[in-house]
């Protein structure tokens, strides 16, 4: 591709939109439709092209993005009846689907065998780095598919990410976002928990974060949502709903795996709680409340 | 005290040893005990005078600190027979005892009001940051007991630490190295888990780190030991069999708040299973080992 590819955008979330909103920048041609047309407005403004339906997209561009919520919108918009693959007919541009959605890895397979039958290339290339990575063009993407695609899709990533890794075949971009998430929810426990603990035995929870958050009880979440738990904030960073999600994703693959994650299993029931006394749209940090609520005397 | 106290020193284990050579290093006169004299004997080499028991140290020294083992270990050697406190009458110079040891809140509160009794001031003053903290005087130092306690050993502190801080009252000290091990112990079952699905799914563990630990999954664990369980590297930093001891006073203190941590009960489960495995004097990196032996075909 000489000229820069045009590339179709599905879903124009948080995340979505600061991505668009980049490509923009970098002097793309974008189409984009999404589930609510408003939420498309700026970007609109911006010159992007509105289109009324997945299929569309492959009729029209040389690349197609995803960034949706569940498996089943995944799904929905590349296999349904007026999905991006409906559209890639002989004569369509489209040569790359890229689905950035944390989703299943099978999924991810299928993806990749159903558009290679139209000689389409794919890759799974899910994130991590939140709204604020999404803005900065600092996204960790961790990609799965065949090299080649990869390559074409590299120039792309670039002004998305810092961290872009190829992490092997179809399935194994969203493998690593499962290791990932199964990373954070394990040790979520242990934040809620040690802060919980700090709590009860009366400490000040700030001056614990600073004694115990610089060596080896060190972590992401300890040193960004601890000081949010001691604060009270529970305003999402990323939904409690979203993670829920993501760690039913990553035990079923587990089961398919013959793989007992006993850790991984306990945080999803905690969730679970946390979702339960309506936290559904909390940030994760909202575990702390769930672990709360289990220790105080019932009414 | 105008010119330096003198120290007396109980336990010269690995982090003891590189401790009291700081403090030799920084022109503190040292009087020293350990179990096993022949432990001592670089240090004794440098000018450090062996004592025969820690009743003696009271007698001669205006500080005592320990570093030893269990908590038995820190109650033998300040209130048995032979025990600073024994030696500390009414005409002794001790002024100050400080437990380094990783211990429990309650017997640090013991220690205070002990030592209380014969006008002498307590801190318990337990550290993270391992042998190599110690070596090169980054630890941190997490402190309980009374501000004037604090200040007095301040300068000793910072000798051998760089985020010293204090917590509370006696037993804070230790309340805050038990949040710090709830931290380190649930992230534990997160890297194994993720490493453990990671190699299931096929993928290069090694890669899969540099996607995953930069960003919200990010921990000191997954950053640091996650390469090593990718070697197939189970050196001790930490041995397995002195965290089983931690954890089991994280978890007596929070049955004695009435506070249920389900994680870190799971925590200590998996090892019990580690050293059930034959890995007690293996670092804890091993519980990789035992996620891997759970979910291996029995013969």
């Amino acid at each position: 591709m000489a000229s820069l590819p045009r590339i179709g955008w599905i879903g124009i979330g948080v995340m979505g939109r600061s991505m668009v909103d980049r490509l923009i920048s970098a002097g793309y041609e974008l189409r984009i439709t999404t589930r609510t047309r408003d939420k498309a407005a700026s970007l609109l403004r911006r010159g992007a092209v509105w289109a009324d339906r997945p299929a569309d997209l492959a009729a029209t561009c040389d690349v197609v993005i995803s960034m949706v919520g569940y498996p089943r919108d995944v799904e929905a918009v590349y296999l349904g009846a007026d999905g991006v693959l409906a559209g890639a007919g002989p004569d369509a541009p489209l040569k790359l689907i890229i689905d950035m959605t944390t989703s299943s890895p099978a999924l991810a397979q299928q993806l990749a065998d159903e558009a290679g039958k139209r000689n389409v290339k794919s890759l799974d290339a899910p994130v991590s780095g939140g709204d604020i990575g999404a803005r900065d063009g600092t996204l960790s993407i961790m990609v799965g598919g065949d090299s080649s695609a990869f390559e074409d899709a590299s120039p792309i990533f670039n002004h998305l990410g810092k961290t872009i890794r190829l992490q092997g075949g179809p399935g194994a971009g969203q493998h690593t976002k499962m290791v990932n998430q199964i990373l954070i929810a394990t040790n979520m426990i242990g934040v809620a928990e040690g802060l919980l603990y700090a709590e009860r035995a009366n400490l000040d929870i700030t001056r614990v974060i600073e004694s115990v958050g610089g060596g080896a009880a060190g972590s992401w979440s300890i040193n960004n949502l601890g000081p949010r738990m001691a604060k009270g904030d529970y305003a999402p960073g990323f939904y409690v709903e979203h993670f829920i999600k993501d760690m039913g994703i990553a035990l079923a693959e587990a089961e398919r795996m013959q793989l007992a994650l006993p850790g991984l299993a306990l945080a999803r029931q905690l969730y679970e709680a946390v979702r339960a006394q309506g936290h559904a749209r909390s940030g994760t940090q909202a575990i702390l409340l769930a672990l709360r609520h289990l220790n105080t005397a019932a009414s």
